[in-house]
């Protein structure tokens, strides 16, 4: 393994980082407010830091999957702890394990709080939450690459184990100008839902950090209530924009160049919209006697199905006291998430198609065993090495899933929390049911959980793979 | 598709259930039981139709995978009706749905059931629905292979739509002797289990049924309490025998053969009895304070752990009530199952260890792209096959699962309530969680919700395919 590699590519990490802390430090310069003074600690830190390990040239420039996946777990890891420290200098968040679960829940776009009254943080504090979702929503190491010469063996390695879906793949031929273009058909939605949602009347700090944690599909809020205290306007603003963050970002770039054919056979996404049209539609029916008239009910319906399928986690209202058959449709959308190269986290719908298409396949072959047929998605035959890959995804997916609500459930709390609490963190959501429902949050875990939810949230927005392998001693082993 | 060849295994099946139900029959008549009758009626019109049925040879005998999964679910599917008409018929279970629930739980070896009070049943519905358990466990089909003249392209086809694993083989060149070597050993163990509980002081009527019922690894029983009210050495017998019942029985053939090396290589085998002691010996510590002793927490741990591994479903506990880490290891275990070739359902083990293989080669191909590693089990390489059926397993069932919990969340009960009522349905076991618990039953939910419970008992019992085939348009299209 190339470890200048890693230790170069970590570096400007860090340095990057200690560019981003300085936004909240003036933040909280201009608020005068004292938080603002860890802030200018750890960037201090994180920059020394960051300029140690890149002042030297890497050795070699070799760069593969392992190297990709080393760097970006590794990388993560080191974020997270700098992303943390603020929120515990500042005392803001007194225990270090819970600054370090929230700061992982911000990159990683969780959402999930350990903080039992969100309004009492400072603005700093606050802004750093939101800004850690957009920072997280659509990768550091992609922003790294969008910005940083990194020359190297095939630093797409980086971007393919940070950026989510079965497969990734280049929109142009270099990978800098990808990453260019994601980050500026990121940075103009953000921009656009920021505007839409003052233009609504929403106060601009508020429309600041909203606008960040619904483009990251992050969902920290910056009031108790979540978005349950905006208007209807503003609410179905951010439930659009919870869609569109969802959806497959080489769509948007597909609309650019006006490839408006491709964007049309994308069947990621049409079945992503159906999924979204008929969740909103089933819920709204089943809580039509939760609300005071029929559009009531389809604005909440499709705000939390819409907050849940895209794993952002704002909440308008308590649905772990909806019905059963609602409550069961969301937990649903957990798993299914939203599509390959958005913001979101979950399986995927890309994932959900092959998956489908996998089984429908089987069935075939019983009846023409030598006939072959091919898993065909967007007219294009899949390549079995991507079924291959989505196969093992749930495979270890589910291995994760079941080891983590056995470690959990050391807590003793009930079934439905112990699941949900899983689901929302390996799923990036924020959110779950019962004692995790919208009301409540996770500081009742023990320090023990919260490191396991910790993992499965890092394990979730890497996709699995990053986080295992980091911990595999198969990799580490010099020989063989 | 050879439809005269199906109709002739169906006719045969039925002239099979006309004999098994005059055990019961004769039961009730020695007992001077009213439902006798009942069984009688049932049996004729079997005999009638099963008669009609193979009194024309078929036309052809061309058999491949489609006529064979048809034919096991068609069979399954009438077995279970005719197996429900005497408790409908006799009034014991008045409900045509409620009744046809106890018999496909009875013949699944599921052991879920709509009754609040068992021991109000008459002697031969009670000795009914242990032997169903019996003869589902190692399957009807197999039975008629064994003692039936039926010729045909390939016979195999229907023991391995019926039989439990990845991969069914002949243990002996001929597929009639390979089927009655499985029931010979099938009923030199559950003669052993029946003496060795009336050694124990078991009452003769109960030690029959609780042996059969063990023997399928069913679960009904014939008390309230299940297995609570007997005694610790009768417990400790029936622990044994349903850890016997979940070993695959082609290692029982192996011994009797003096193959004892492969026995000793059989890492199925080593990987369940393991699995078992390190639950077992986690819960007896988890749950030492609910006990006066900690021989007594280790008698229920493992009473437990047996009964659920292999999916049998008995209790001597309400083990709901357990704290939420031994909880969860039972429904982890509900999930795994016995070994493939046992009676136990669930996902199997052998299915569960090519997973995590295959999860290990995978960490190792990232770090050598291009070496060839294969999957081996037992010392043999797995084909690539076998590990993409059981990718393909793990999807469908997947898909099941979550649509079954939708579908039954329409009842609005609680979450815990309808998750752990799919798994104990679709994985073969009997008892849940909460409202499905040990002390609980399924007689609360909607007949539309029993009607998805039983399809997924079936699923459950056939591994998926021959259930999904048989409502699957893709199969039954003339054309193509």
């Amino acid at each position: 393994m190339n470890h200048s590699m890693i230790r170069y590519v970590l570096g400007a990490v860090l340095c990057f980082e200690s560019v981003f802390l300085c936004l909240p430090m003036l933040i909280g310069f201009i608020c005068g407010e004292k938080s603002a003074i860890s802030f200018l600690i750890c960037a201090a830190i994180s920059m020394a830091l960051g300029i140690l390990m890149v002042i030297r040239k890497p050795k070699r420039y070799d760069f593969y999957a392992t190297e990709g996946f080393v760097s970006v777990s590794v990388s993560w890891i080191a974020l997270s702890i700098f992303g943390a420290l603020p929120f515990w200098i500042s005392k803001e968040i007194p225990h270090l394990e819970d600054a370090l679960f929230e700061a992982i829940s911000g990159f990683t776009t969780t959402g999930a709080s350990i903080l039992n009254d969100v309004e009492a943080l400072s603005k700093c504090c606050l802004f750093w939450r939101s800004f850690t979702h957009w920072i997280g929503g659509m990768g550091v190491l992609v922003f790294v690459l969008a910005v940083f010469p990194l020359r190297g063996g095939n630093v797409m390695f980086l971007m393919k184990a940070e950026s989510p879906g079965p497969s990734v793949e280049k929109l142009v031929p270099r990978v800098k100008n990808t990453a260019l273009i994601l980050y500026g058909v990121y940075t103009a939605l953000t921009v656009c839902e920021i505007v839409s949602l003052l233009i609504a009347g929403m106060r601009p700090f508020d429309a600041v950090n909203i606008g960040l944690a619904t483009a990251g599909t992050g969902g920290f809020g910056v009031l108790n209530s979540s978005a349950g205290a905006y208007s209807s306007a503003q609410q179905v603003i951010i439930t659009v924009f919870m869609i569109l963050f969802g959806v497959n970002f080489n769509v948007y770039y597909l609309i650019l160049v006006r490839r408006f054919k491709d964007v049309w056979h994308c069947e990621e996404v049409k079945a992503y919209l159906a999924i979204i049209l008929a969740s909103g539609l089933l819920i709204a029916y089943d809580v039509r006697h939760f609300f005071p008239g029929p559009l009531d009910a389809l604005k909440h319906s499709f705000f939390q199905v819409a907050s849940i399928i895209t794993t952002t986690g704002f909440s308008t209202t308590d649905f772990d006291k909806w019905p059963s058959f609602s409550c069961s449709i969301l937990v649903l959308l957990m798993f299914c998430g939203a599509c390959a190269g958005s913001t979101g986290g979950g399986m995927k719908v890309s994932r959900i198609i092959i998956m489908v298409k996998t089984a429908v396949k089987e069935i075939f072959t019983i009846k023409h065993p030598h006939g072959v047929k091919t898993i065909k998605v967007d007219g294009r035959v899949v390549e079995n090495e991507t079924i291959r890959s989505v196969n093992t995804f749930v495979v270890i997916y589910a291995l994760l899933f079941a080891g983590s609500v056995l470690l959990i459930s050391l807590d003793n709390f009930d079934f439905t929390t112990n699941f949900t609490a899983v689901a929302a963190t390996i799923n990036n959501i924020g959110p779950g049911l019962s004692l995790v429902g919208p009301t409540g949050n996770f500081s009742q875990f023990s320090a023990f959980s919260k490191i396991v939810l910790m993992f499965d949230m890092l394990a979730g927005r890497l996709e699995l793979l990053p986080m295992i392998v980091l911990f595999s001693p198969l990799v580490w082993s010099k020989n063989r």
